[in-house]
Formats: C-alpha cells, sequence, structure tokens
C-alpha cells in the first residue's frame, strides 16, 4: 500500500508543482489504483509514473474546483484506449456527473468501459466497501463542498501460532490449516485444539486520510482518527494565516495541528502554494514539525509506502 | 510574427509530445498572442514558452475532439489570475460555448475578464477582422466538424521613395509624411508631387494557414492558397495509409500534397501519432520532403518564424 502524489501544487500548475491528484496503490488482493483527485494534466503526470491509466477502477473527487477536476476527462478519454481497462467507479460532489457528461459529448469520446459516477449530498457519513477495504467520507469546510476520505482496510488475521501447536503435541502437517481458518480440532488422543487459542488476535487494517482543500474543522480530526497517515493540504505558512483564512484553505501549522488531534502517526502536506520557492517549502514543513514531528512535504512523484504497524 | 508549438502530437499525450495547441505570435501593431486549439496541458506548457495565458486575447478550436479541448477551462481559469488579462474572444464548432459554460459553472470559477464565444454553424466562409489580420475559415473532413483557418496580414505600405524626392528637388522635410500618407503636394516652383509616383507599390502581407484534422480536400487547398506557411497534421506515416482512411486523418504524404496544390511556401508537419519514435518520425518527414520540399516536422516548443518576402 502506498501513496503516489502525481501533482502537488494549489490552485495554479507552476513548473516545480503540477495541480492536484494523489494515488493510492493498493496492494492486498488486489494491484489497483484508486485516484484522488484528477487536475489538469494528470494523465501527463501518469506517463512517468509506475502506472497507468488502466490500473485506477476508482476515482474520488474531494471538491470541483478546476485544479482537482480538469483532468478528468482527458483521463477518462486516454483510458478507453489502454488495455485492461475496466469498469470505472467515480465519486464526487453534486455537479460532477453533469460535467462529465458534457465533456464527453462535447467531444464525441465514446468511452470503451463502463463507467458510473455517484454524487455526494449532504449525508453526514457513508461508505464503500471494495474488497479489503473500506472508504468513508464526511463534508469540510471549504466554501463549496469539499469532502475528506478515510479508507480503512479490513483487519489482518492473525498468524498460527505453531509454537504453541507443537508444544501441544500437534507436529505440522494438513490439520493445521483447518485450526487457521478458525476450526476446532480433536486429536487421536482425545484432545482437543481450540483454534482460538492457537491464532494471534488479528492485526489492525492500515488507515490513510485524504482531505480536499479545507480550513481546519472537527470533521477532519474524526476522518483522521489514529490514521497511519493523513494527507492534509499546506497551501499557506504560518505567516500567511491571514491568506488562509480569507481562501478557505489551511496553513501547514494548521495541517499539524490536525493530525496532532486526531492522533495520526504520519502527516503529509501537500496542495502548496506556487508563491513559496524551496525556502518557503522548508518554513513550511518547520512550521508543520514544531507542532507534528513525523511530517514530509510531498513533491511530485513523491511515493510514501503505508507502513503496518507490527504488533510485536 | 512567429508559430509557436505548445503541443504537436495526436489522440493521446506521449512524453515526447504533449495534445495539440499552437501559438500564432502576432507582431504587427501589437504584441498580442492567438492560440489554435487547447489539449489538456496547454497552460503547463505554456510555463516555458516565452508568453503567458494573458497575452492572448483569442482562441481559435478547429474541432472539438478532447485532445483539441480540454485544456481551455483550465487555461481560461489561470488566466484570470494573471495581470493583463484582458477580453478574450474564443471561436469554434458549435458546442464548444456549453462546453466551457458547464465546466466553468461546476467549478465555480469566476473568471476576472469578459469573455465571449462564437460559434461556428454551416456557413461556407466568414470572417473576422482584428487589426492587421483578417481570419477566414472553412469547413474540412473529419467525421465531426473540423475547421481551417487562414488569417492574412494587411498590406505593408510601400516604402517612400526619398531618392526619387531628392531628384524631383524635394529635400527631406515635414512635406514627406504628407507625401508618404498618399498626399499630393505643390511645390513653392509650382511643381506638383503626384504622391502615388514617389510610393512604391504595397507588398503584400503574410498568410498562415492552420488547419484542424482532416482527410485531404479541396477545402485545404483553398485556405492554404499562397500561404507562406501552412500548418498540416501529419498523423501518420504513408506506410500506415490505411489507418489514415479509417480515423479520417492524413499521411505527411498528403499534407504535402495539399501544401503543393495550394502553391504554399512551406509546410509545418503536426499533430503526430505518439506510435512513432524518432526513427518513424524521420520518416513522416521524409514522406512528406520527398513531395513538398521545404517541410519541417513541428516538435513542442518548436518556434517557426513567418518570414516577409522581400518584393526585390
Amino acid at each position: 500500500m502506498e501513496l503516489y502524489f502525481l501533482g502537488t501544487g494549489a490552485g495554479l500548475p507552476s513548473t516545480r508543482r503540477n495541480v492536484t491528484s494523489i494515488a493510492l496503490r493498493l496492494s492486498r488482493g488486489t494491484s489497483r489504483v484508486w485516484l484522488f483527485d484528477c487536475g489538469e494534466g494528470t494523465q501527463q503526470q501518469m506517463l512517468t509514473a509506475p502506472f497507468g491509466p488502466s490500473k485506477i477502477n476508482r476515482i474520488f473527487i474531494t471538491h470541483l474546483h478546476g485544479d482537482h477536476i480538469y483532468g478528468l476527462p482527458g483521463m477518462l478519454g486516454s483510458r478507453s484506449f489502454q488495455a485492461g481497462s475496466g469498469p470505472l467507479s467515480i465519486l464526487g460532489p453534486y455537479g460532477l456527473r453533469t460535467f462529465l457528461e458534457t465533456a464527453i459529448a462535447t467531444s464525441g469520446a465514446h468511452l470503451s468501459y463502463a463507467w458510473d459516477v455517484t454524487e455526494l449530498g449532504n449525508e453526514l457519513q457513508s461508505v464503500v466497501v471494495d474488497g479489503d477495504y473500506e472508504v468513508t467520507w464526511r463534508p469540510l469546510r471549504h466554501g463549496i463542498p469539499s469532502y475528506g476520505y478515510r479508507i480503512q482496510e479490513r483487519p489482518f488475521p492473525g498468524a498460527l501460532r505453531k509454537d504453541l501447536l507443537e508444544a501441544a503435541g500437534l507436529p505440522p502437517g494438513p490439520l493445521y490449516k483447518e485450526i487457521k481458518s478458525g476450526q476446532d480440532v480433536t486429536l487421536p488422543n482425545g484432545h482437543i485444539i481450540v483454534a482460538k487459542n492457537f491464532i494471534d488476535p488479528p492485526e489492525p487494517g492500515r488507515i490513510v486520510t485524504i482531505l480536499g482543500d479545507t480550513r481546519p474543522c472537527d470533521e477532519a480530526v474524526t476522518l483522521a482518527q489514529n490514521a497511519d497517515i493523513i494527507v492534509h493540504e499546506a497551501t499557506y505558512t504560518a505567516a500567511d494565516a491571514d491568506l488562509a483564512t480569507r481562501h478557505q484553505h489551511s496553513t501547514a501549522a494548521e495541517a499539524a495541528e490536525i493530525a496532532r488531534a486526531a492522533g495520526a502517526r504520519k502527516l503529509v502536506l501537500t496542495h502548496v502554494s506556487s508563491r513559496y520557492d524551496s525556502m518557503g517549502e522548508e518554513q513550511l514543513l518547520a512550521d508543520a514539525r514544531r507542532i507534528f514531528p513525523n511530517t514530509v512535504l510531498a513533491h511530485d512523484h513523491l511515493s510514501v509506502p503505508v507502513e503496518r504497524v507490527s504488533s510485536t
């Protein structure tokens, strides 16, 4: 499981950062990719990424500002020319379907695969379950409807305690598989092996939280509760806090406060204003680390592994 | 006057070529830029071009396929954040207005400048006159409505023949200006200077023809008649002529035939399929040069000056 940042800029593309798109590469039971936002030029960024549009089977849109959606029509069109492009499900705020249908009809495109759009209404929390992953979302605070997504992996089954089984007199053999699947087993000598006593407790699955553009808000903390990684916008430095307020964005320091309040493990800052050069970006990172030390600043083509926390 | 190629690929972007956009930089009486087509990523290409979106005051769209229009909403939006962005006029096939209005409304964008869209109908020929330039267009052959544009510069006024004036007994002075403006002048000695006898004939303005995707057709020849430069799609090599027919495109050889039939001075090939590597591109160029030697193959960020033909 890995986050791959295709575009990490805010509002306007620059030579340093393209506009927003974040890929979540799923490792468990699937090699598919979920895309979060798709600003203009995302398909071009993907030309030098380790996966192409055909790998994407779900797209989640946080909000409808152009720098988050204008790459969608081109991505959908190009995906049509790639072998192995299966069905595609798109989820995002109300208005997304009309935008896509108009763009596709205008250009006379005929997509080679089935696609559907689910538009988010005012429900406080909903869920998509897909294989080993469950996605929930909540509205944030950004002037127009903007959502945050929480991707929760199912727990990993506990390991079979072969050491305990051997100590109980059961050498390795076909019965191990039955016990691992949770079945109790009666040995020839009459002993009963109660499966749950020989299986470690399940290990928690990973949690990744990806937020759309937002002012700091309680919903962000809820979505990022105990997350392994929270991806938060950090459009401005603390010194430009007035701009963050005026434009309904967050500073890096505010993002760090959210990560700390949520008890997240790691914070990735993205959606950085093009006003900052490399020194400005260092300031951004310093602002956040003062509050939440385990912070990294995303750049285009940054890959961030989502590591499992070992329970031992 | 200069053509600047922002994107020269066909259909899909590649690491070699972005999708189509061509800028015409006007030199006479204005430093403005006219854009022909605006595929996805055009604003990103412009980040390393010698002009930005604010310089553009007209956009001409040849046809509505996604690789020619999906960069428009982002370009319009980003232009809003640039100082000096004046009114913008957009001209293109029917359907363009709904596409743009939907994209802009969906994203909640508020453009900071006045803009208008003129949609082309079935008229055979129309005209836009802007300063020293006149633009006409005609429908081509591409399955969906696709247009070619002919940009004709006004003639350059002839030079004042100072040598002849001095020989006629009129030394340099304020009267020269009157004569140059076409006024006859009576000298103190009674001689009449008939202005037109002392002014060279006007020199023709330049002609640039930019065609949308098309099969070879008579309208292309008409639009490129005596053009200084014709920009023609060359999606395929001669060896792939069957693909050109099937997908309503042209081969490089077919583009060269059009340039020759039109009596154009120079041919620029663009809109090259991503199936070709550098050897394939050499073949494309060779195919065309066999028929029309003065041919160049465009690449992203190629600048082609539109030179005046000296009448002497």
